[in-house]
């Protein structure tokens, strides 16, 4: 198979996303991996923290169809608008953090990446800049004209999407209708089959209250929504359990005959997540025309600079980007 | 040290909790158990599993004071309304599994028990007989004339103890107020260092909404109820971390300095305490002038009488409480 290109953002320039992904560099990719920054930024940053890297440029002109070998990497050059300082946010350079995510996302639906994957962005600093910014997943979802997106994690042997994501939990429960419902299950299930090559996806899904509601005594969303809208999906073949309690759900029982867990919010599915896949887990965006897989992790801005860093995220954001390019075949 | 004695409740007479106890005679305790329950039941269900099971007698009269020795059990003898069977609920049993906790409640009040250890009843069919019952923690509470209770799962490793339990996911919020949250985190404090025998106990605690809030954006309770609250409380002596996002503080740069986490509801917490824990979790009542530990799982009727049951988790609420009372001493 001819090696397909992949986007690479290193997010905050203060934060520990150029370091990622220059610690990266020391091994060889399978594909052209191509780091959309500052070349400046990652020529400090590599002398800050010792670390040898070639740094090679390209551009949209002529992007290379060979991976870089080991210990090199491909740089889009894209300028900042002041130097950036390991751990110093800055609100001048927020426009920059946008422009290497407009390259990637465009880049991606232009056809010369077959996928984007993620360093973390700080929401707090564009948004002081003046530029309302919601995340990666809202900004690419604009990007690519998407109107729903599913935010899903993944470790070795878990997946875990969400329906509602970043909401006060206050706000959760009314968030949880039939329509939204029935438009993340289809997302999912349909990415978990293109993107994943799961010919019948088993979709395990949590109750919004404890217990799932015990039979109406803690809530009625269980009876009023969820499993009225999952009848409804099972007619039309898909493979889905519950609702569940989330607190049986997660144990070998189930999670040995499924595919993917879908949680009602962010608290209910994303512990469990992070705590078996610590240090080992990325995020994917479900429901875009392009493929982006993302590091789990924040900007960690104390300990940009320092090389303290584990790249174990971003490995595994990079291996599964690859696949799914792979799948999508 | 003199043995103590402790009463065990099997719980309810259809369920898989007159097995476990059953199961679990096989094996000498190191104290005085005695099984409060029908002793014609034990019979026939040991029947039933091809059990070999020498059932003692005992009263109020005269307790023992030494350990059964392996394969039997003493059995407080307390009859059943009508004969049960094994998969069957019968609401006519509804007042017998009450009347088993009663005695067990008042027996450690009375300082015949040492503690209590609960096997799993049935709410539902205990309801469906006319008595309201919420469950066997408000109903200790009510029975030893307790205000404010806290429930904490506990495994190997980790300890989660809730500020809210069984409520609809959509009450939650408001249900966290400053009153309860002090009230909570007291108990916790005091039966951390009480009835665990932990000097000065570290307690992470996470916050309410997605990423703790993230300072406001996703939330106000953090800023409002949770944070001046532990502040107040850290001033008294109390060593309290957060609130931190509950994605990551289940992580082991956390988990790895802290006696136990307190979640702020039912499914941030107990998700990753029973995928952790798996088979080996227990349920401990805080706050009650007496010692309580229960199985972290159902009645699970389909098992019940089939021997395809795990006494895991029964072992480790006995060991829980055989510590705790060695700690109280």
């Amino acid at each position: 198979m001819k090696p397909q290109r992949f986007a690479l953002t290193p997010g905050e320039p203060a934060g520990i996303g150029p370091d990622l992904c220059l610690l990266l560099a020391s091994q060889a990719q399978p594909h052209p991996l191509i780091a959309i920054t500052s070349r400046d930024l990652l020529a400090e940053r590599a002398t800050q923290l010792g670390v040898a890297v070639d740094l090679l440029p390209v551009s949209p002109d002529a992007f290379p169809d060979a991976p870089a070998k080991a210990g090199s990497l491909y740089v889009w050059d894209t300028p900042l608008a002041r130097p950036a300082v390991a751990g110093k946010l800055d609100k001048a350079n927020a426009a920059f953090v946008l422009e290497t995510l407009t390259r990637a996302g465009q880049g991606c639906l232009d056809r010369h990446f077959a996928g984007m994957i993620t360093a973390p962005v700080h929401k707090g600093v564009i948004n002081e800049s003046g530029i309302p910014f919601s995340g990666h997943t809202e900004f690419l979802a604009e990007l690519t004209h998407t109107a729903q997106v599913v935010m899903m994690l993944a470790t070795r042997g878990l997946r875990v999407a969400l329906v509602t994501t970043h909401l006060p939990l206050r706000d959760v429960a009314d968030a949880i209708t039939v329509e939204r419902l029935e438009r993340v299950m289809r997302i999912l299930h349909a990415d978990l089959q293109q993107k994943f090559g799961i010919a019948q996806p088993r979709i395990l899904v949590c109750g919004l209250n404890p217990h799932a509601g015990e039979g109406g005594h803690l809530g009625r969303e269980e009876i009023d929504i969820i499993e009225p809208t999952l009848e409804r999906l099972r007619l039309e073949g898909m493979d889905l359990r519950g609702p569940l309690p989330a607190d049986t759900l997660f144990t070998p029982k189930y999670l040995a005959h499924c595919d993917a867990v879908l949680a009602m919010y962010h608290d209910q599915g994303l512990p469990v997540l992070k705590f078996k896949g610590f240090g080992a887990a990325l995020n994917v965006t479900l429901g875009l025309p392009i493929i982006r897989t993302s590091v789990d992790h924040g900007t960690a801005l104390d300990l940009a600079g320092t090389g303290k860093v584990d790249t174990g995220s971003l490995q595994v954001a990079l291996e599964t980007a690859y696949q799914m390019a792979e799948t999508r075949l």
